[in-house]
C-alpha cells in the first residue's frame, strides 16, 4: 500500500531487563521524484500523504511558480513515486534554478544572506493580525492532541494552519519543511487568504523554515521548539512573529513580540498596542 | 565573534501570568558556501565549530572525494563563510554532481532507491561488533550529559564516536546531517579504524542518516529517536545495527539485532551470538 503513513513491524525491545520481539509502529519513508517540463528536478523523501499539495508547495517555495495557473498538468505516479509536472511556461529547465547564494552589495546587520530564489519570493509581512498567549497555548495543544500518528511512530513533524481560535487544517509529514509546503501548497489550491492566520509548528525555527513562512504569507508562527539566531533576524527584517517553546502554560516571543497579547492585561493592552 | 555557537539576546517571555523581557540564549545558524575547483558547489547552514572538518564530511559524503588525499589545498574564510576547496582532480566541477535519483533495473524489495552518488559511496558493514545492552544506555547519558549547547539552547543535535565504553569525540550542530558530517570528517583527518565504534545521535534515523552512517563505516547506530521505513530497510540490507528510543532502561532495535546484548543473561549469550 503505497499511501500509508505507518507500517507495523516485528523489533527486538529492551524493557524491564528483558529483550523480545514485539509489534511496532513506524513511520514510512516515501521517496518522490519530481520531473518540470520532462526533466528531472528534484527528489524528496517524505510521508506519502498530500503529495500534490507537496509539489505545488515546494515548487511555489523554490520559486517555480508564483500561482496555482503556472502548472499546465501536473500527475502523480504513486507507484514508481514520480511526480510529473507541466509549466505554462516551456522554458524553465532544472538548469535555471541550480541553488546559488545570494550575496548582496549590503553588508548591514540584515538581508545579508539569502539564496537567490529566496530574495525573489520572501514577502515582508505587513499583517497587524494580533493573538494572545492563551489562544497561542490553545492552538498549541489542539495541534498535538490531533496528530495521532506522532503519537504512534515518534517520528513525524506537524503543521497547521489556523485562525485565532481553531486549526483550519493540519499536516503531517517526516521532514520539518514538506510539512510546511503541504500547508503552503493546500493554501495555493483553496485560494485561502493569510493576513489574519496563524502557523502551528513542531520542529525548531531554522532559516529556511522561517523562510517558508514569510514565502507563504503568514506573520505569525508558533513552534514547540527552538529558533536559531539566523531565523530570527529574518523574522525582524521580515515583520514575522516567532514564538517558539510554546509548552505548558509558557511561550517565548522573538521577534515582533507587539502581536502576542496577554490576556490577564488584555483591556489595558487593546488600548496600548 | 563568527566561531561563537550561541548567543545572548533579549527576548519577551511569558510565564506565570506575566509577559517580561529577559535575556535568552539562542543557537548560531551560520551560512556556509563551499567552492570546489573554483567553482560556487553548495551553501550549508550549520553551527560555526569545526568548520575544516564539516567540509571534508560533506565532500565525502556527496561522494566528491574518497580520502583526505583527495583534496589538495582547503581553507576557509570564517568572515565571509566561505570554504575553498581545491581538489587533485581539476576536471571534478559542480555540474558532475547534480543529484539525481538512482534507479536500479531491480525491482527486488530493497536497494529499490539510492541517489546516484549513494549508490557508489554506501558501504555494506561487516564488523561482528557488539555492544550490550547498558553499554548502549550508558554511552547515550554520556553523550546527553556532554552537551551542555544542547541544555542551553534547545537547538543542536548531536552526534558522538564511541568506543563500546566511552566517547571519543562528539560534535554538535543544529542541523543533523552536518553534526554527521563533522564526525566523518574527523575520522576521515584522523584515520579513525572504524569496525570497532558505535554512533550516537541525538536525532530521528531517516535513510539520509542511515546512508551516512554506512559512508562512514560504523556498524551500530544509537538514536534517542525514532526511525522510519526506508531507514530500517536500509539498515537491514547495508548491515547496519539500527537502535532507537534509547531512553532511561529502554531501547528498541531495529535492525541486526544480533550485535545488541542483554547484560544480565550475557553469560549464556556470549556462547550463541
Amino acid at each position: 500500500m503505497v499511501n500509508e503513513v505507518r507500517r507495523t513491524q516485528p523489533i527486538t525491545k529492551y524493557e524491564y531487563g528483558k529483550l523480545f520481539e514485539v509489534e511496532d509502529t513506524i513511520a514510512t519513508e516515501y521517496p518522490l521524484t519530481v520531473f518540470v517540463n520532462g526533466e528531472e528536478f528534484a527528489t524528496m523523501v517524505c510521508t506519502p500523504t498530500h503529495l500534490k499539495e507537496l509539489v505545488i508547495g515546494f515548487l511555489a517555495s523554490d520559486g517555480i511558480i508564483r500561482f496555482p495557473d503556472d502548472i499546465d498538468s501536473l500527475s502523480i505516479d504513486d507507484e514508481k513515486g514520480f511526480a510529473y509536472v507541466q509549466l505554462k511556461n516551456k522554458q524553465i529547465s532544472s538548469q535555471s534554478f541550480v541553488t546559488k547564494r545570494f550575496i548582496g552589495s549590503c553588508c548591514g546587520k540584515s538581508r545579508q544572506f539569502y539564496f537567490q530564489h529566496d530574495a525573489k519570493t520572501a514577502k515582508t509581512i505587513r499583517s497587524r493580525n494580533t493573538l494572545t498567549v492563551q489562544q497561542s497555548i490553545h492552538l498549541m495543544k489542539t495541534m498535538q492532541e490531533d496528530s495521532s500518528d506522532f503519537q504512534l511512530t515518534g517520528g513525524l513533524h506537524n503543521t497547521a494552519l489556523c485562525t485565532k481560535d481553531k486549526v483550519i487544517v493540519s499536516r503531517s509529514d517526516i521532514g520539518r519543511h514538506n510539512a510546511l509546503d503541504k500547508i503552503y501548497g493546500y493554501c495555493m489550491e483553496n485560494n485561502i487568504s493569510l493576513g489574519d492566520k496563524v502557523l502551528v509548528f513542531s520542529g525548531r525555527i531554522s532559516s529556511e523554515v522561517l523562510l517558508k513562512v514569510s514565502k507563504i504569507g503568514v506573520g505569525i508562527i508558533l513552534s514547540k521548539s527552538a529558533p536559531t539566531t539566523l531565523a530570527i533576524e529574518l523574522a525582524e527584517d521580515l515583520g514575522i512573529t516567532a514564538v517558539g517553546f510554546v509548552r505548558g502554560n509558557r511561550l517565548n516571543v522573538y521577534s515582533h513580540p507587539e502581536r502576542i497579547i496577554n490576556d490577564l492585561t488584555s483591556r489595558k493592552n487593546s488600548y496600548t498596542v
